[in-house]
This record gives structure tokens, C-alpha cells and sequence, in this order.
């Protein structure tokens, strides 16, 4: 069974405090922007006047599609899931780049690619299945190995925090996945398809509208539309690199971890996790907008405004990798900067 | 006598090299959005398919106006400057985080401020005057010195440049500047008061009407609509940091490092800078849009994008720090990332 405790950051005596801290720092009030708020959150997520970020992570989950098989809603074939999971491991992929460039550890965890990587592989083996089945036939996966996901993903991340990591970012990689995150907005957020659908890794509008129109006869077939059992809708559109992510950002903001979310499929695994517990969100910071559309519709529904916004459209936690140093530096100036007094320096408002 | 011999990053062959490059890494075509011209613009600028950064710096040019004296246009008084140069000296200031945070080297710079520091202090003293002359009744400096300043701020980059440095970014701090800003850039891109003033560090809409108004006093008196010496419009306006900045981004084309563009002061200094030689922008990198609402209309006479978009109004050279880690990501991607070939990935167009 499914169990995460989640305590919200509602702690008014010390959301004060911080905003006294950041409003006598030396510089104009208001004037670091978006970086203030960001400062407040993550000094009432860890509960403190003084946050620190330690041994920031970002996990890669990796799975395979049923639907991805047949190459109709993704340009790129199923087969592109297990290679670049070797690319992964050999860092040669853009996530790669970017968290070695920004100090991040990466992990990355087959999930259920339809491939088997050899036991010595550096990766975390935690595969549910050989891809996810076709939902234009079945369900996804079953309710059971769908918990047996999220579980996963949840036991993945306390991994981490038992190894002193309090900042951790979500990834994926998974031909054909931009479909089920689709699917499961659409359910959840009771969007027509139409408004769920984009270009996914670069269909053109020939393309979207093929997709579209398959994903719609996916949703008939199924007819989860004013379904509130989150399980339900998640079991039915997979995949399993969605459950355990989903896991996963339950587990880390139960621990009081800042969890990056990044992208349109983490966002939807987003969305499965707060309609298990709003309180999750209390903890997600926002990394960047994604170009797929519905990414915009889900950001509004979250009331999240992400740091970036670079016209990234590739996944991996990449814009998760890339906002990390805007985190670090939140935390510093909360932490390093003098205050009017401190510095004696003369306050406008003085 | 100035004179800033600038090529053009204008290589059609290597152009094409690094286009493929780019478009040959394991990831959809264009799916790193902004980041991807970012790595092409610096291949340009180091002429070469294999870039590096190497010792990052920003430095921070401090002057005083005259105008200030009278804290019409700036609700912090004039003391304010030489007070921040002590607490950028101590690393208490939102730079000192940033800078550190992203490890980047910092240093300050005396362009002309209202206060004798002590010759110990770790800082380049290199005072052109105690603050500007108010140009509600002079012009801010004399033609010579402001040829001298430009000549000032060159040489300081050129001594990071024979430090081995290839990256810089330019910060200021000057209470009343953005007065300053707003006049260089009403003359230069003949555009009316109104729309290049702001609130700058934080007046009220009455404070932006008075602020306004008294440009508009001062446009009138020294009337330099259609100017086309941009040497005058400088020396006119000031101040003595600008002046410093805008010799500085110049040398640093000439010398072919990457040029960070910061906020609304800074931009106004590199559009002196392209009047007096254009080319000047092919080695310029944007950092942040700033909330002063001159600077928009700056960045679109400039076709310009910046990386970032957080709601800073603080100047000091912060959204340079924080843009920093894309650039070097933009580089890593470029120099780090696999091939389709190399990492047997299947690519969608074979």
C-alpha cells in the first residue's frame, strides 16, 4: 500500500523571520526577484533560517512504451530508450554535460526499458517490465506493478537522502512517454486532448495531428475522464518511469527535500503525485517551461512559474541540471549577504 | 586617441562545422533551445569547433553622479556607492554571493567615486574624478576625461585577458546611474524621456514622474537628439563607471573574449560602445532582462535575447554571475556530448 507523510512548510514565525532576513540584506527589497521567493521556500522546506544544499542529485528513469513499438506517436524508434541509457552511463548525452558542468550527481534507473542491460551495468536495475503494454489495447500495467513502481522510486530516493542528499531532481527517457504524460494530464486535469498534445521529441503538425487522433481513441477506449483515483488513470497510461517518478517526489518531499521538476513528463508525474498528496508541492521547485504545449496548461494548473525558460524540449532532468546553480545561489545570498546593518550601509527606508 | 580593431565572427566554413557539430549530438535536433546558439556564437568567437572558458571574472566599475547629490532621481543617497564598494570589498553584497557561488573571480573598481579610499583597499583605484559633475548644469566630465576612462576600463581588461582570462562579464554600482543610462540611451536611439526612465532602485510611479521630468529638463538643456558623436553623448551624461565599461566591452571584443551583458546600465555602455565600433556585438552574451522598462526597448534595438529572466532590478553585474553556468553549459554540451555515431544511437532522420 501507498503511504507518504507529508508535513506542509506552514510555519508562520519562520516564514517571517526569513523575510525579515532577505528584506535587511543589502540591496534594493525585491530586488533579487524571483530569487527571493525561492530563498523562503527552500529555508521553510528545510526548516531553518540557514538552508543548505547537500550532494544535489538528479535520477534518470528509464522506460519503454508499449504504444512507442509501433513508431506512430514518437520520429524516433523504441530501440533510442536502451541506447541512450548506454550513452547515459557513458556520459555522453546532454544530461551528462550539464550535471558534470553543475556538480550534480547522476543516477540512472532502468525502470522498464524493453532491453536487458547486463547486471554489471552502472545503473540501478529496477526493472518493473519489458515496456509498459499498449494501451490501445490494455491498460498500461496493472495496479499492482504500478505500485510496485512508485514503491520503487520512493525507496530509490531515500537511498539518496540516507546518503545525505537534500536537493534532488527527476529525469527521464522513455520513446513515446510525451503520450502517456498527455494522457494522464488529460485525465487528471479533465483537458481535451487536443490541449494535452505537442510535438513530443519533433513531430510536425502532420505528425501531432496523427497523434492526436490516436491518443483520443486511447481515451475513449479507456474513459477515465472525471476518474479521481490517481492509481487508476496512472496504471492505465503508464509508464513506469511516470510511477516511479512519481514515488519518488512523494518519498523526497515526505524526507523535506527540494525536488526539482523539470519537464512535461515529470510535471505529469507531478500531477498523479499531488492528487495522491497536495502537500507535495509545498516542496517542488520549478526548473523550466517546456516548448510542449501542454506544459504551459499544467504550470497554470500548479500555479508554478519555472526559472528557465531556454526553449529546451528534451527531457533528461536537463532543465532540472541547468536551474540547479539558481538554487545554489538563493541559498547563498540568503546565507553570505550582509544586512544594511551588518555592512553599514544607509537603507532607503531609514 | 581610441582605437578598438574588432573582427567580425564572420567564418561561413566554421560556421557550418560547428552547425553540424551541434546537430550531430544525441538529443532531437534543436531541443537544447537557446543554448545551442549560444555554443555556435562562442565557437565563432574563439574561431574554433572546440571552445573553452577559462577563468571567468566580472568586474564591477563603481562611480558617483552628480545628479545625486540632490536624491531626486534615486531614493538611496549618494553615500550608498562608496558604502557598497566596502561591502563588495568585505563579500557582502549579492555579487560577492553569486561570484562565489558559480566560481567566478570578481574585482571592484574606483571609476570615480565620491570618497577617498584608503590605498590599501583591495580594489583598482583608478578615480577619474570625486563623482561626475550634475549635468543639470554641466556636462558630467570633460571629453578628455571621459576618453581617459574609456582608455581606463580598456586596460583593465586587458590585464585579465593576459591573465588568461576569456570570459567576462560587467557589473556597476552608482547611485543616480540609471539617470545616467536613460539620457545615453534617449540621445543615441532617439527615443523620447518617457520611455527610457524607470523606477531604478525602487521609486514609486510620483518618484518616476519627478525622475522624468527632470531628464527631460536635462535633455532639453544639453540637446543632443541626432548626435552622432557618441563620445559626446557619454561625456554629456556620464558617468565615469559607463564610461569605463563601454572601453572595457570594447577591448574585450578586440581581444576576442566573451562579452556579459548585465542589466539596464551596462547595456547602455554597450550601445556607446556600438556606435563607436558595431561589430562590437558578435561577442556579446546577454544575461538577464531586467525589470527597468528602457531596457527592453535596449534589447530589441539590439536584436538581443537574454538567457534569463528572474525579475532582478539590482545591477551590480548579479545576472552575468547567474547566467554563467549556462554558458559554460552551452560549452560542455558542445565539447562533451556524444554523436549519434558515437553512441550507436538511431537517429530519426536515418
Amino acid at each position: 500500500m501507498l503511504s507518504f507523510q507529508i508535513t506542509p512548510t506552514n510555519y508562520p514565525n519562520l516564514k517571517q523571520a526569513l523575510t525579515d532576513k532577505i528584506n535587511h540584506k543589502t540591496k534594493p527589497p525585491g530586488s533579487l526577484g524571483v530569487l527571493e521567493p525561492l530563498a523562503l521556500q527552500i529555508g521553510l522546506i528545510q526548516n531553518t533560517l540557514n538552508p543548505k544544499l547537500n550532494n544535489p542529485t538528479i535520477v534518470v528513469f528509464a522506460g519503454d512504451h508499449g504504444i512507442a513499438s509501433k513508431g506512430e506517436v514518437n520520429p524516433f524508434p523504441q530501440e533510442v530508450t536502451a541506447q541512450m541509457v548506454y550513452n547515459f552511463v557513458n556520459k555522453g548525452a546532454a544530461i551528462n554535460a550539464f550535471c558534470k558542468s553543475n556538480h550534480i550527481n547522476l543516477q540512472v534507473v532502468d525502470a522498464g526499458v524493453n532491453h536487458v542491460f547486463p547486471d554489471t551495468l552502472d545503473i540501478v536495475h529496477a526493472k518493473i517490465g519489458h515496456g509498459t503494454k499498449n494501451y490501445e489495447i490494455d491498460p498500461a500495467m496493472s495496479r499492482k506493478d504500478c505500485i510496485k513502481a512508485i514503491n520503487a522510486g520512493a525507496e530509490i530516493v531515500e537511498k539518496h537522502y540516507n546518503s545525505g542528499c537534500n536537493v534532488i531532481g527527476f529525469g527521464e527517457m522513455g520513446i513515446g512517454n510525451t503520450s502517456s504524460a498527455s494522457l494522464i494530464m488529460s485525465a487528471l486535469l479533465d483537458l481535451s486532448i487536443n490541449e494535452c498534445v505537442g510535438s513530443g521529441t519533433g513531430l510536425d503538425n502532420d505528425g501531432i495531428r496523427k497523434k492526436a487522433t490516436i491518443l483520443e481513441r486511447v481515451a475513449q477506449l479507456h474513459n477515465k475522464d472525471g476518474e479521481n483515483d490517481p492509481i487508476d488513470i496512472l496504471s492505465t497510461y503508464g509508464g513506469f518511469e511516470i510511477a516511479m517518478i512519481c514515488g519518488g517526489i512523494l518519498k523526497a518531499a515526505s524526507l523535506k527535500m527540494v525536488v526539482i521538476i523539470d519537464g512535461f513528463i515529470v510535471t505529469a508525474a507531478l500531477l498523479v503525485a499531488k492528487a495522491i498528496n497536495k502537500n507535495v508541492l509545498d516542496y517542488c521547485v520549478y526548473a523550466h517551461t517546456s516548448g510542449e504545449q501542454g506544459h504551459t496548461k499544467m504550470l497554470n494548473h500548479l500555479e508554478a512559474k519555472p526559472l528557465l525558460n531556454l526553449g529546451l524540449r528534451l527531457g533528461e532532468g536537463t532543465g532540472g541540471a541547468l536551474c540547479f546553480p539558481l538554487i545554489t545561489a538563493a541559498v547563498s545570498f540568503l546565507n553570505e549577504m550582509a544586512s544594511f546593518t551588518d555592512a553599514q550601509v544607509t537603507n532607503s527606508e531609514l
